[in-house]
């Protein structure tokens, strides 16, 4: 398939792959519609019920018409053993759906799932005509920063215990929420209910988002169509906003500009991974016998 | 203080500042007797007591006249405000002692306190003649790995309850473990008892480490000396071990490596994030105008 031979160009671990790779993409661009796509990320604790939200939420688009390509995380690698068996249920309705693309997240030196080529099998999948691009991560912190910097949306996905709440989730990450749902409601809908009553309240203490959108606390059970569809609205609302201030083309366009740096980055490792030339054993071996600091030798072999 | 000046230069943003960086770096490589210094990374999820351990910990080699300098993470930028106020109190005693010095990590775009500029303030301390370093990080998942790239020794502070001590530990940090210490042990010895034998049982299998070590546990109170007794030992033999085995120098040669690499990828974000050049803003507007792929304009920025 088409799709998958273009990610796999991208995912390339060979140096020389990259010029047809950056070719694909300038081509993916040119082929796109801008601004026609809309990128969401997801994140919640391990266990929050991602998998089934995703789920839910992709098959709702499909019966839309609309294609989603859901960038998840590879359960293999990421999740815990109980997850693995958990993942392949919960998404079960979408992976046979042909308007739902399920692209896991290669194993490796990612964070969180994400990576510098995440972007790029955005574009890929922006230019093979999906409109809803969903990018999941675990939330652990450093990886919701990097989904964040790829996405139009943030939702965050809660659990509805009252004391918990706050344990596993980074300081930080619930201000970057645009959508926050309280999942598994059913477990204790008393609690839920407090709980979506007290993010409500902090929401207002925290400084006002970017964008100027007020953040939107639901609850309910993401495997229910009922408790998804006021998500849909308030995303319809939310996007409908961010297009009539202008925020969606200024958040893309500063999104670009720092991933300029990641990709420089990714390809600094990329080259020097995989070109071992002999200058460059020559210098590792003085850093290695403690004569040559670490940060000349990347002068040198960075020629800086 | 000529140790402050030092790691201001090594952390200064402006990019000139490198050279003399790299320079000043060097020379301390030369004035540092190789291998005389232990590096210790500490980790643990917000609240296991990871600043009194430490507090007590650099206490006792103070005791024997060793110098300690900690590399803790800014209470004020990573913890919440409970932790802020905490640290002060539990670090008061280290604080004030001439064999420790406590350096705060700075803000910024640090995963979990560890930077690029984290392995040169090790440096730097060696060549001052500290002995031992430690390196304190949140456990969030990435940055336990970044600390273990930085240091010889890796230990885990964990809680004594039997239910949620894997919640807030990712997935394959407790393999990284050297040494793993239950804290707050007197909130309940037989739950601390019982998850002591649990880790142990755990930790036998899993894949032994690559030191050839088998990794310790321990349990107790962070606040009591007698409690970090053991620990002490254990890191002596350790230390014992890794030298005989030739694990330590093998093990720092390859940090050596990957660290060589980390650092040109900080030296590209910071020249790029210095060098405004105009062939740069034509770039990016590129990008920006979706005319370009981001991976296109890495490859004209870097030359590649």
């Amino acid at each position: 398939m088409l799709i998958g031979k273009a990610i796999t160009l991208v995912e390339s671990k060979n140096f020389n792959d990259t010029y047809l790779a950056a070719e694909l993409l300038d081509a993916c661009l040119k082929s796109t519609k801008a601004f026609q796509s809309r990128r969401i990320g997801i994140t919640g604790v391990p266990g929050v019920g991602k998998s089934t939200f995703i789920n839910t939420l992709a098959s709702s688009y499909a019966l839309q018409n609309k294609r989603t390509a859901v960038l998840t995380i590879d359960p293999t690698s990421k999740h815990s053993s109980g997850s693995i068996l958990g993942d392949k249920t919960r998404m079960q309705d979408i992976i046979a759906d042909p308007h739902i693309f399920v692209r896991p997240s290669p194993a490796g030196d990612t964070l969180g799932g994400i990576s510098a080529t995440t972007e790029q099998v955005i574009t890929i999948f922006e230019a093979a005509g999906y409109e809803h691009i969903i990018v999941e991560t675990v939330g652990v912190g450093q990886s919701e920063t990097a989904v964040a910097d790829l996405t139009d949306v943030f939702v965050l996905l809660m659990l509805p215990s009252a004391g918990d709440e706050l344990q596993g989730i980074k300081r930080g990450i619930m201000e970057m929420a645009d959508i926050l749902f309280i999942n598994k409601s059913d477990i204790n809908e008393q609690h839920a209910k407090v709980a979506a009553a007290h993010y409500k309240n902090a929401l207002h203490l925290f400084p006002p988002t970017l964008s100027g959108w007020m953040p939107q606390v639901f609850f309910g059970t993401a495997l229910q169509q009922a408790s998804i569809s006021p998500i849909l609205s308030a995303l319809d609302k939310y996007f409908d906003f961010i297009l009539a201030t202008g925020y969606l083309i200024e958040n893309r366009s500063q999104q670009k500009e720092r991933q300029v740096m990641k990709q420089i980055e990714a390809l600094v490792r990329k080259k020097y991974h995989f070109e071992q030339q002999d200058s460059f054993q020559k210098i590792l071996k003085e850093v290695q016998e403690n004569n040559m600091s670490t940060l000349s030798a990347a002068l040198q072999i960075s020629n800086f």
